[in-house]
Formats: C-alpha cells, sequence, structure tokens
C-alpha cells in the first residue's frame, strides 16, 4: 500500500468530455466552463483539442475558446494535438502543453486514426521534437489499455510498449485509458504495476470510463498501486460512442468526493466543483453524470 | 490483503429495492422476480417483509409473494420481521430464515422505527430466542454505519456495539448498511476492521447504497479486508429516501461484473442476471440503475 497523499486531477470535461457530446457547445460556454473549473483549484484543465474541424465539429473552436480564457497562472491548459500541424495551430495561440494521443490496440488506432500504431507514434516525433525545443511539456495518451470495442483483448505488453515509447520520446506523463470502461480494479492494478515496471510511476496517470460503473473503484487499485494523477470529467461529460446510453468519463466530482473522503488532498473545492458541473449539465440540456452531484439535489 | 475466493451475494431487490420503489408492483411479478433470481444462482434472495401493512403498503403482500414463490433447494429465503408477530406470520407461512433490523445511529432508530437502539433490540429478542428455538436462522441489519441523515456521523464504537449484540443474541450474520451512501472506501475499511475485531469476519456482510456513486470502490476496500458476503438488489432497485433523484442499492449486476473481473466466484449467470434487471425495470417503468446493464443495450 502506497497510496499517495495528494492527487492532481486531470479535467478532460472541456476537451475528451464535449467532444462526445451529441450538443455543440458555443465557444462562450466552453471558455465560461474553463474558467470556472480553474476557479475551484484544479490545476490541469484540458482545454480543447487542434484537430481538423472536419474531424471534431465540437471543437472547432478551439482557437476562440484557447484565446478567450482567462489562464491562471499556476493552472496547466494542454490541448490535444494531432500532428505537428495542429502543434503549430496551438503554438500560435500560445499553448505551453500539449498532449498527443496513441493506442494500445492496434484495431482501434487504425480505426479512430487511420493509422497503424507505429505510424501514428511516427506523426508525433516532429512533434515531440518541436516541443523539447519550444519547452512546451507534452502529455501522452495511451487508450483502450483493458480491452478495445474492436479486437477485443489487449496483450499487456502492448500498453507497456506503447507507453513506454512515447515516455522514451519525452512525454512528461502518460496517461492510461480504460477507453470502453470495460476493465475491473484487478485488471487495472496489474496493468498499471506493468508499466509501471517500464515508466516511473510518477510519470503515470489514469484515465477510466464509468461504462460498467467500475471508474472508482479502478481508480482506488491504482491509488493503492501508488498512481498520484488520475484523469476526470467534470458532470461526467462525454458518452460512450461504444455502448449507447452509458456514461463516458468518470465524474470529476465523484473522484474529488472520494479522495476526499480518503484524506488525499486534491486542492480542489468540490461544492463549487459540483455547482460548475451542474451549470455544465443544464447547458447540455441533460442530467448530470455525477452521482455526487445528483445526491446535492 | 486478504480478498476472498468466493463471495456470496445477498440479493436485496424484492425486498429493500421495492420497499423503496414509488411503484407497488403486483405479487405475480414479484413472484416472477424471485424464481428469476434463483434461477441466475443467487443462493440468498431477501424474498418479502413481514412488516404492517399500514407501514410498508408496498410490501403487503408478504404472504402472498413467499407463498408463491418456488422455492430451490439451495436457496434461503430470508424475510424481515420487525417483531414476534412478524416472526408468527412469517414462520406460518413457511419461512425459516429471518432477517431482523437494527440503527447504529440513536436518532435514526428513533425516526425510522420510533424506538431507541436499545428498545428495538428489546424487541428482538424474544424474536432470536423463539428462533433459535425453531432452528431458524436470523441475519441482522445495522444501518446507519457510516452516516446517519438526522444526527450526522455515527461512532464507529456505536457501531461495534449493535453489530456485537446481534451476534451475541444469535444473528448468525450481520449486514453493515451504508444507509445513506455517503461513506468512501477508508472509512468503510475501517469501521469493518472496528466490527471485525468484535465478530469475526466470517459473520459480517457489507451493504452499500450507490448513492455517491462509491459502492463498488467501498466493497473493493472491504473485500481487501476480508468480507466474503455482499448485499446488492438486482437494476440497483430502491431509491434513496434521503437524497431525492439519487440510486440506492449498488446493483448486482455491477458488483457481479466487478467480482467476475476479479476473478471471485460468485456463481451467478451475469447475462442471466442483466436479463432479470432489464425486466424488472420495464416492470418498474424506469431505467435500470445498473450501469453494465445499460452499457450491455
Amino acid at each position: 500500500m502506497t497510496a499517495p497523499t495528494q492527487v492532481r486531477i486531470v479535467e478532460v470535461g472541456a476537451r475528451d468530455g464535449l467532444q462526445n457530446e451529441k450538443t455543440i457547445v458555443p465557444a462562450a460556454t466552453k471558455i465560461e466552463l474553463i474558467d470556472r473549473l480553474s476557479a475551484t483549484g484544479l490545476r490541469t484543465i484540458e482545454a480543447t483539442s487542434f484537430v481538423s474541424p472536419k474531424w471534431i465539429p465540437q471543437l472547432a473552436d478551439a482557437t476562440e475558446v484557447f484565446t478567450g480564457i482567462a489562464r491562471k497562472p499556476g493552472v496547466a491548459y494542454p490541448v490535444l494535438v494531432p500532428n505537428l500541424q495542429g502543434y503549430e495551430r496551438a503554438r500560435a495561440v500560445g499553448a505551453d502543453e500539449v498532449a498527443v494521443f496513441a493506442a494500445a490496440s492496434e484495431a482501434f488506432s487504425r480505426k479512430n486514426i487511420n493509422a497503424s500504431i507505429d505510424e501514428s507514434i511516427e506523426r508525433f516525433e516532429p512533434v515531440l521534437e518541436r516541443a523539447r525545443a519550444d519547452g512546451v511539456k507534452v502529455r501522452g495518451y495511451v487508450s483502450t489499455v483493458l480491452g478495445c470495442p474492436y479486437q477485443g483483448e489487449v496483450p499487456l505488453g502492448d500498453v507497456v510498449r506503447v507507453a513506454r515509447r512515447l515516455h522514451a520520446l519525452g512525454c512528461y506523463e502518460i496517461s492510461l485509458g480504460d477507453t470502453i470502461g470495460i476493465g475491473t480494479p484487478g485488471k487495472a492494478r496489474a496493468m498499471l504495476r506493468a508499466v509501471a515496471a517500464e515508466v516511473p510511476m510518477p510519470a503515470l496517470a489514469v484515465h477510466f470510463h464509468d461504462t460498467r460503473g467500475q471508474a472508482l473503484a479502478n481508480i482506488l487499485a491504482c491509488l493503492e498501486e501508488g498512481v498520484a494523477v488520475v484523469d476526470s470529467s467534470v458532470s461526467g461529460t462525454g458518452g460512450c460512442p461504444y455502448a449507447k446510453g452509458a456514461t463516458g468519463n468518470v465524474a470529476t466530482e465523484d473522484v474529488v468526493y472520494m479522495l476526499d473522503g480518503l484524506g488525499i488532498a486534491t486542492g480542489v473545492d468540490l461544492p463549487a466543483l459540483i455547482a460548475t458541473g451542474l451549470w455544465l449539465s443544464a447547458r447540455l440540456g441533460r442530467e448530470t453524470s455525477s452521482r455526487v452531484a445528483r445526491a446535492s439535489l
């Protein structure tokens, strides 16, 4: 048992969350969301994605959003970039932290980004090289770490290989994502342990979807293994394209409630976070997916 | 780490669940529910409650339900009894396992059953005496073990005292209930550990409500402490009278999914259980609260 005394939450609602919502949210709402989030004490807020608007119309307003937010000192606002072109667009508006996205599943990589895992990493290499020269931090996502909607099982060795490679290429942090929310605590723990044997634990984050309600239990198991960075999404925004009607990312409110109860510091003001999540749900015209928020009503 | 290799699920949907649903379900549906549940491999299915119909109209048909089910050999069908009168009604229709209900919170006991904790236990004493003479097993519930809607904090010593007393009076199993779903894994673990210092772990069960989404994480922490009996409710039936719109009991489907993933045997056929939960939700005219069931749609 080496559960940390502090956890950094990486709030992904404005990007990973809204990207998977049907409703297209106006830029002004996104800006208000991000500014409200930074006021809650969150220190890492993924802001948007500089992918082609053709691919993800929900985030076509990346430039407007990123230039509109009131950047708070001490808060990181990473943005997703798919390639060097995206990186340049992000840099042009002042982004100083970016994220790249790879998959542990070969089938998922081909379906999702139309490239093999190796090809996708080759695309990142110039981004990572340029970022190093620019002093820009790069976060790396590895998706489908506990299962894939196309190929099913994902060998642990593939997860470790991709995580190790992103880390070796210069990503300061690797976020291990159970994209389809299929994992259970023992499998999550074993996966994290295998990766941590090759990439130092302080460079690892976990990213769980709550599709089958397992996210908090999985996070608990990973905390016990020593992970100290957790991705989550306010109000549990983001559905699951692989299971209709299922919830997406684990809700930040529910994670913070658990961490508060465990005596693990996050620096996040839970009532302010709940209020922000309820405000966002109203804007999205749907019920919050945070159970803590629902219980507060 | 002393997680068990097998867990017995105590399915409480037909009693604790339906008791807290607004819809009054016809006896025939309850009978079909219980028979469907026994076909899934569940070994303990709480069937109904022999309380006064004035208090709980949802379960006024206890006799009809209990005499209507097809009792499967090897399956226990406990029924809740509030006092000796209820015990006699239950025995008259052939019940051979009963359950009694106490609170760890003095305020909750007074509000919920209009008696102090000590008075409530005094009411059970003749039930336990008679049950011993009749060879009837008695399960004991202790509610509000992690917090109370009226008094807030519940001292751990009170939980231990009530659990120890019910055990000493002859309850073969004590179910420790977080009635308002307020607990988090560290507190659940500490509570279980304190009780297990006085009552042997094999005589303990945990009963979590998922009001704040913490139930599976709490169960995981308790499994790690060695508990091997878990209460849950198919489809997550039963709301939470203390938090409107919140979910009630943790869904059996989600518990079994986690246990399957952990390699802990339950003997329950998950697809059959999911089908039963969806069937019940349709009868209740509402969406299932099981995330595993929703993800299966």
